[in-house]
Parts: structure tokens; sequence; C-alpha cells
């Protein structure tokens, strides 16, 4: 009998708890009213919020034609340049110039040796020239050897102390205001929220989890192979220098398809290397929402598209135009950029 | 104003359908006073009852130095012979098979090669020795050329009227009973439940979620290499004839890092193949638990383990009892295999 009601009262609890997290994207915001008035309010009125909360509200209007069941709420988002800046360079290429800088006095060659050439001489625009494959490059070099659980820890120790260049505040600061409250958005409708970036995907899940609220096992990147070691009844996971997966252009359907095995119908993303995952997306028979962000504030962000070396815009803004997909023009759009603008006002 | 009403009065409705699927596993069962005394009725009283509820009770108890926060409840599950049955043969295979014969005029040469000489002269024996391994070759050749959406559809097409050679149920009827209610108990208290198979990952996904309650996206499995193809913007992804990643033994922690990111607290198998996934799991920091399926029972299902060609069950029992982890005896510890049998009751 004590089990019983143990068991009963178990549920209740969990009843309660559940129905509590369920909704915790909207109780835990201090300004429970704002909130629930405006989700986006860091957006100005136009077309383009407009565009985004039709969207959402047509899906999950149950008399809708356009109705889209709730497991199929998937959405995808890119990482750099479009949840957070990518300039003057990728900020996890920051994270590889310590550890390079740390290493070389075992690596004499990396001076005549690019990319670690630029990283020594500290020269951004080569470094910049490299491209995603350099910062892959960089990775490999930088982070094999180390177990998995280790270089968790060293990424969670730079985070918590590096800064930006020119910002001159943490990287993990320079997240987009309205993105946030967007993935926010859409997790109150419902929606299971992806990071799908480039970027290195055990870099990103030792800190984004917290700031983006998106649990680790919904980040994907890019990835250097691994090996299991028994290790003695300790068994770790050992990172090779030996590229696995680049999760860029086409290899972002690809792993979307490999890791979530359902395609999208809301991808969010700033660049060329977003164009196969937002074509994929469109072509769900479901409903489909595609969403670009173009880098138009040249005050408060930086202002750059087609003659971009980092996150360049230009075949994916045409086809964004000749569709109808949503472009978001940050200046006019955004009404901040970043959280700590909130914080100031 | 009227915005504001609607946006108001859709967090209303959005909150109670989201705390009614919340509560799903437990209020769509017709049954429910039954589920709510008894989460795990078809498992018979004793010690591995016992060891699992004892297990759960003590890491959502938050008051408990066990305690495992939601995000960390993670919990992973082998599927031959471990959620469903894997004898004579593992059940894609039977899929192959159809496939294969379909095929064959258009390769005379299978007639002499393995693994498809055995399925032409229906050598089950011979086909079982070529293991895992031949499961995949067979897979390759077989499913290689068409879409992922195509795939889908034929593995649909067949679960629907495919059945089993002796049980004569279709395959998915031959999914274990217990382990259905271990599922909806570890999600009832928070877990994640994952799939993670030695078995292909889209077959799967064509209709495991459906009777698991596991969606797309938490279920791993061995995979082929994939093309996208924009395909005059109707984008497609095809299914290549060359192997990607077998998850299998060591691929197993492998692919949990990968995909999930995070390390298990609850890993359940039945097979050598898994001991590396069970080995990962008891390495866990937090209080983990591992969970062997040992096939005692010749009559209601079968009874295998060392000596198997399928499913072999020899270093992981020893590992098992030497280090005091859950073992369920089929035969013993089951009161029902499969769920009709309930229907029958």
């Amino acid at each position: 009998m004590k089990n019983l009601f143990t068991l009963l009262l178990l549920g209740i609890v969990l009843f309660t708890v559940s129905c509590k997290n369920e909704n915790k994207p909207v109780s835990e915001n201090s300004a429970v009213e704002i909130s629930q008035i405006d989700p986006l309010s860091s957006w100005n009125e136009g077309k383009t919020k407009a565009s985004i909360i039709n969207y959402v509200n047509d899906v999950t209007n149950a008399s809708s034609e356009n109705f889209v069941a709730i497991p199929d709420r998937i959405a995808v988002f890119d990482n750099d340049g479009n949840l957070w800046s990518e300039q003057p360079a990728y900020f996890q290429l920051f994270f590889a110039i310590d550890r390079v800088k740390e290493m070389a006095a075992e690596h004499p060659e990396w001076k005549t040796q690019q990319p670690f050439k630029a990283v020594l001489e500290n020269d951004m625009t080569e470094l910049a020239k490299q491209g995603e494959h350099g910062l892959i490059q960089l990775v490999m070099a930088t982070h094999a050897g180390v177990t998995t659980e280790e270089f968790d820890k060293d990424v969670k120790n730079w985070i918590a102390t590096a800064k930006h260049p020119t910002k001159n505040v943490g990287f993990d600061e320079l997240v987009y205001q309205p993105m946030l409250e967007l993935l926010q958005y859409l997790r109150a409708n419902d929606f299971k929220t992806y990071v799908v970036s480039g970027g290195g995907v055990d870099f990103m899940r030792a800190f984004v989890t917290e700031i983006y609220g998106i649990p680790e096992e919904q980040i994907i990147g890019s990835r250097i192979k691994t090996a299991f070691d028994y290790n003695n009844g300790n068994p770790v996971i050992k990172r090779l220098p030996e590229l696995d997966f680049i999760d860029d252009k086409e290899g972002k359907p690809l792993n979307i398809q490999k890791i979530i095995g359902k395609k999208p119908v809301f991808s969010s993303g700033n660049s060329d290397g977003d164009l196969q995952m937002m074509q994929w997306t469109a072509s769900n028979k479901l409903k489909s929402f595609m969403l670009y962000v173009h880098h138009t504030d040249s005050i408060r962000e930086w202002a750059y598209d087609i003659n971009s070396h980092i996150g360049r815009l230009d075949k994916g803004l045409n086809e964004a135009n000749e569709k109808g997909w949503t472009v978001i023009d940050m200046k006019n759009d955004w009404k901040v950029i970043y959280p700590f603008e909130l914080d100031a006002n």
C-alpha cells in the first residue's frame, strides 16, 4: 500500500513538474507580461516579424490546412553569423589560436605552414582567407590527442575568460537577442530547435546549451574522428587528428537526415553554406519557412555579404529573393543586437 | 488589442495541450489505474524488477545524493534481441531477402557470391554466420540507388505485410512487452529514451517510432553513405552503396558521443556488441544502471548466449556478473514476452 501511494504521489508531482518545465520558456522571464504580449520584443514591427508570426500561427492552428503536427516541428539554425557574430573571424578560431600559441614551441614547422603561420603572426586577414576548411585544420591540429572530457574542460575554461578583440566582451555575450527570442518563441510553440553549424560540435556543446536553451543532443556540427579506449576500466573517447564530417553546404542536409531523420519545417541561416539546408527545408511537403540573416548593420554589428571571406552570402540571397524566403535586414529589423544592450536600457 | 487576446488565448491552449502530451505515456493506456499502480506490470516481482525501480526512485529523488538532473537522464537501448526478437536471423535481414529476390534477375553473380547465395538458397544457417557485417553488406547492395524517401516507403510497405517465418505474426508484433513498459516508465520519469542499434538507422526509423514511442531523432544505428542531389529544385538524398558507420561494439559509445554528446546513465543491451556501451555508461560519474537481457526462454522466445551466431552473449555476461550489473532472466523475470499475449488473456 505504501508503494502505491508513493507512486501515485510521484505521478502527481511529475505531472506538475513537467507542466512547469514545458512552460519554462515563458515563465522563466521575469517580465512575464511583456513576454506574453510580444514574444519577439526585440524585433521591429514590419514584414519580417509579421511573416514569422503568421507562419507559426498558421502551422500551429489545428484547423488550418497547413497544420504541422508537433513531432514534425523541427527547426534548424546555423550558428556562426546566425545565432552569434562571426567577425572578424569565426569565434572558434580564437579558441584555436590560444591553443596554437600554447603548443607552438613543440611545433617549429608551424612558423612557415598555413594556417598556423597566420595564427602565430596574428595575421587575421590571412586567417579569414583560410575559411571554414582552415578552421577545421586548426581544430584538428590543436584538439587531437585529448579525450572528449579534457576538450570539454578546455573550451569551458576558455569561454569563461576570453574576450572578443574589438567588442571587448566575452564571446558568449555576442549572441543575437532577437534570435534568442525566436528560439524561445518556437519552443513555446512546440518546435524542437536544433543548431546545425559548420563549427565543431563538441566546441559548441561545451557552452551553447546554456546560452541558447538547446540541449547537447540537439547540436549538430563538424567533427573529427574519435576512438574508444577501454583504458583499464576507465573508458575514454580520444579525439583523433582526422576529419570525420564537415557540416557545411551539402553536408547540412546530409547530417540532418543522418541525425534527425526528418526534414525540417523551419530553417535559419546567413550564408551560402546554409543554402542546401534551406533548399532541403523548402522541399518539405509540409508548409516550411526559410529565414536568412542579412548582415546590414555596420555600426552595431558588421555589414557584409557577397564579398566577405566569412559567411559569404551571394547565391543564397538571390535564391531567397527569387523564392520569396524571408530575409532579415539586421539594421532595420532588429531593435537590439546583443543581450547586453537590454541591460543598458 | 485583438492580437494580445489571441496570443494570451494561444498561450493557454498550448499550456493545456503540452500538459496533455507530456502525460500521454500514462493516460493513453486504457487501464489507467493498473498502469499507475504498477508501471512494470509484465515483470514478475523479484530482484531484477526491484533493482530497476530502486534505481529510478533513487536518481529522480531530489533529496538523494544520487539525484540525476533531467537533462542528464539519457537512456540507451539496443534494438535486436533487446526490444524485439532477433531469431532465427535479424529481422532486417528478412526485408533484405525480399529485395535480393526481387533484384536477383539483374544480378546473376549473386548465385555464387555470399551473402547473396545464402539468401537465394534460403540457407538461414549460412546467413546467420555472416553476422551483422553480412547484414550490412546486403543492406548496401539492396538499398542503394534509391532516395531516402523511396527507401522509407519500401520498408513501410514491407512491415505492413511481412510475417515472421515461425511465429507467423508481423515482425512488429515481436517486440517485448516488458521493455515497452520499461521505456514508458523511464519516460514518465523524464528519461529521454534512445535506440542505439547495429541495425540500419533508416530501416528502424520507418516504423519503430510508433511501436516504441521513440521519435526518429532518438534512433541511432548503422548507416550507408548518402549524397545530396539538388535535382532541379526538387532535392533528394540518395543512398550510396558504401558503408558510413557500423553502430556496434566501440561504434556505440562513439556514436553516442557524436550524436547525443552526453554519457548515458541507463544502458540496456543483450549481446557482446553492447558491452562497450555498457562500459561507457558504467563510467558515468552520475549513478548509472546497466541492464542485460539474457535469452533463457526456449519455449516462449529463444534460449541462447555464448554459442549463438546472433546476439552472442559471452564477455558481456561475465562482466555483468563481475560488476553487479542487472541481468534479466527472460524466462523467470518476464510474465509475458509479446504484447499479443496480453490480448489473449
